[in-house]
């Protein structure tokens, strides 16, 4: 999926000096690079046997409504922590310098769902594996993992093992 | 619209006491009830012409990815400060306590583009005069504001006088 990446604009030194950010503002800007990333991520989920579409805070959203209203399916959501007002259950996941907290509600997931999580891009994985566990301490089960982008020069691979990890475009370098 | 009110959770004193919390995780979690809005949303943005949606950071983003999909429309976004890669123009808004910043990318809108801003709630409207405010200074025309919740007892009509808003459920007290 190769062509998906002329959507996509690089953006040097972003957030901060030598890191190069893969901007999707230009790929949500455009119908037919957005409906191409749908399309191919509709169909790796229909493929899993999906109940449920997790979306994690905030451009995992943008993909996971969409992919939810055209599959039909539940839509839930996984959020920094205190956004979530109801009864909820958390997971920290390493940053660079410290920790964050990701949440979801505690009655977002019943015990044998299929659930799918989406986000635009998998870097280190630890935003992911927080997900998983958060489906997991619920009894759900992780039907798999759809996101835009994968960051292969970070080891997520191994951090993910056992999970059905998709994504569809790679870049191997910053 | 009042029969979209039973797919929302009320949680009372969230984020603080006394005030009553209008939780779309449960509407989001339904495909009947997030459907059901989405295509009242989608009724009214046809109706105004829209060549492009804009999605506030974070709900804001669930609804209108959506609704960019079905209306095969461009997506753009305007989220909270320091989110965005690329070049930006900022508007400041009152909070309770202070003030916060909402950007969007410098080339997100043309000049003479109708926009469509979508929302999930309209409480004071700072927000989404911000928001305008944003799409005029790149000389678009706000054509139309979707949200699905309206809280009456702001007096948010005042502040968007001029602007076509279009809420599905309101709500006259906290």
């Amino acid at each position: 999926m190769d062509e998906l990446k002329k959507y996509i604009r690089s953006v040097p030194d972003f957030p901060k000096p030598g890191v190069n950010f893969y901007d999707l503002t230009t790929l949500f800007a455009d119908p037919v690079g957005f409906k191409m990333a749908l399309d191919k991520m509709e169909d790796f989920i229909r493929s899993r046997k999906t109940e449920k579409i997790l979306g994690i805070e905030s451009r995992g959203f943008i993909f996971g409504a969409a992919l939810a209203d055209r599959l039909n399916l539940p839509f839930i959501v996984a959020r920094k922590k205190g956004k979530l007002p109801y009864k909820t259950i958390a997971e920290d996941y390493a940053l660079e310098y410290g920790t964050a907290s990701l949440e979801i509600h505690a009655d977002a997931v019943s015990p044998g769902e299929r659930v799918v999580i989406v986000d635009d891009l998998i870097a280190t994985g630890g935003t992911l594996v927080a997900a998983c566990k958060l489906i997991e301490r619920l009894k759900g089960e992780v039907a798999g993992i759809a996101c835009l982008i994968g960051l292969v020069f970070f080891p997520f691979a191994d951090k993910l093992a056992g999970y059905d990890v998709n994504y569809l475009i790679s870049y191997d370098s910053e």
